[in-house]
């Protein structure tokens, strides 16, 4: 169903619109590396945010889900351009730039705003192990299910890097900031369990039953769903969450009530009212701005 | 005790000053509609704001606490003027004018707006059946203790519209990020229980417990407690809680406790000091400006 | 190992570089005054930032982590000057110079703004009561242990004074917004299981447990871990995570990163390779400016 061959990746839509993205390097444990992080970019941007795709699943090939940056790949393996050895200075005025010079920009952040950006619920099923970059994706992901086999490590410390791929601003607002400092200071391995009680994951699953755990869900998020209403439901989430006012949200909110209330809204209330089935014909590429 | 006859909503204040107000039509489930949202705007702009007013409990009439947009009404339910048909650019213009255009505003959220610039704790008893909007209002609230009964649905997404009412803002801040995208993108019935695993509400109790739990909860926050010292600490909350650096906060912080200090902070050191209990004389209506 | 003598605290450093902070004043349980204040911001700002402290643990001498204000002094006990008597506008004025006129700003918030600004592990080992400022002070550190002797009070409302020392930043992101406010309204005493199910204490022990079990905590977070990873990891989570758009985390990500792999992570990632333990050579006194 894609219009693009991947090297890294796979991708399939089902017949309820519901996306799966695997991560395809089996023999890496799915590792991620430069192609990776190009395709996994170009995949959001594009395939995922045709109108067919109501939703997208990402999982990842044999055992693990993504064992964090390929670091058996030859030279600087964070792709970053270290000829540019800028000052702390020139690098702020190269990040300021729009767009921020490529080689200066964290490869791991493109993929994440490009996975935040889709107006639609992207659900992380977690097979495997996801440690470094394979876990700071699943942060821009709306949930995440883990198999009992997950594994998950924020281990940047002993890298000597920093958390990156927009982590600190998700893992705050999912785990609270007490939570999100120890795992990032310790550094270590949790368990599935430990991801569960520390509220970073929604569910764990045995592992036959974590995909259709996550297609279940998933399914209950799109049959009968407006996509328009999903899509300014997410934005209006992220957005307003992080707002400092509520009155920014009453400005948003306004906005896109009106503009849902004489569309799919109207459909909605018809249905409800003859206890039928709703017919959304709105589409999440043509959602209005409301900020 | 109230100056005003209200159609839809009951309102008394017991000796202790702790006001109820009852949503109040019954016969439809205590659906909101275009006079509950007036009314309900206006009695925490004036009825809650007298001083002899130390803290709101709201709670429904019947079997339930409200059933959501009364769907059943003529016309635009949703209470806005479609003849106005803007393009997007043209609401945005309209809702940045102060007051926003009243056909542009969403009803609910001009409710809890008034319900969050109350500077007195309100919380919710929900007694039975909270949907809709009726989920969305409770969550302007500081706090929500529930029945067994009660039944808490965010379900904007079958009806084609969006979570309203600036629930956007508060959600993620009572839940966090992962389970509020849930339950909006599920827009399931969720149980009491359901909701207090998921942090929403704060307790569940057996239906003919809910109130006496209620009102002897928020007897603790009005005994011996001074009302300026209670104002601004919510307001220091929800304001500094979304501000981006502490610095935020100790400005408002020092403004906050200066004042204090000289006043009620006086009275209640030498209280504490006499081993007896405090007389405050500080009054609600009259917070100093700390931000 | 301190250059400075304390009259309230007590400083130490181990050879891992885990400095212990012991609030010493143990025959007034530990209380907060004019001298703690200000040897407290001092010891934060001095001491701990040498290079040879990789984290610190604060706990308190004898029975009590810290009894609150010492309401027993004389005079104006917060500290403030009363002479000032301004209006609102002329405090917010004062409040607003840079630096604040010292007389208006509150003193536990200059303390937790020093324990903030530090980009290292800070963590309390709440060892008995922890009230007023003795709790509020804790918020500004990244972990909170508890012994089963601890209690825990923001009882600022009893008092007629707000909750100080930031701590209406810095409370609603440890425990979420609901339970803040319960806590604040209700000004009442927490048992430590009560202060863990609220979440704003990560882990419960025996006394004679606490301080075993937060210094084995605390080694895992210096062991083998740059120092300039963790401290500007600190910065980006608390920054971030307070910060309206994840495209702000993507700029101070990336410039963390390209500092970051090219020092530190050069080390790190060699060291992964050869498996072998990392020889650091980052500096937390000398964090390049990522915001």
């Amino acid at each position: 169903m894609s219009t693009t061959e991947y090297e890294t990746l796979r991708w399939s839509v089902d017949e309820d619109g519901i996306a799966t993205l695997t991560l395809h390097r089996p023999d890496a444990l799915n590792a991620f590396d430069v192609t990776m992080a190009r395709e996994l970019e170009q995949v959001f941007l594009t395939d995922a945010r045709d109108d067919d795709v109501r939703a997208v699943v990402v999982t990842g090939e044999g055992r693990a889900f993504c064992a964090g940056m390929d670091l058996s790949a030859e030279g600087n393996v964070f792709g970053l351009d270290e000829s540019l050895e800028p000052t702390p200075a020139q690098l702020r005025e190269h990040l300021e730039e729009a767009p921020f010079h490529e080689g200066l920009r964290d490869t791991g952040g493109k993929v994440t705003l490009a996975i935040h950006a889709l107006p639609k619920p992207v659900v992380a099923a977690i097979n495997g192990p996801a440690v470094g970059i394979g876990a700071t994706m699943t942060l821009a992901m709306d949930l995440r299910l883990a198999s009992t086999k997950a594994r998950i490590g924020f281990v940047f410390g002993r890298l000597g890097i920093v958390p990156e791929a927009c982590s600190s601003w998700f893992l705050p607002r999912i785990v609270g900031i007490q939570q999100a400092l120890e795992w990032v200071y310790s550094a270590d391995i949790l368990t599935a369990e430990q991801a569960h009680a520390g509220r970073l994951v929604r569910s764990v699953h045995e592992p036959e039953d974590l995909l259709p755990a996550t297609y279940e869900l998933v399914r209950s998020f799109v049959r009968d769903r407006s996509p328009v209403a999903l899509g300014l439901a997410k934005q209006l989430l992220y957005r307003n969450g992080a707002a400092g006012d509520p009155l920014e949200a009453h400005l948003s909110d306004s906005l896109a009530m009106f503009y849902t209330s004489i569309a799919d809204g109207k459909e909605g209330v018809a249905a409800f009212r003859e206890k039928r089935s709703p017919r959304f014909t709105g589409r999440a590429s043509q959602l209005p701005e409301i900020f």
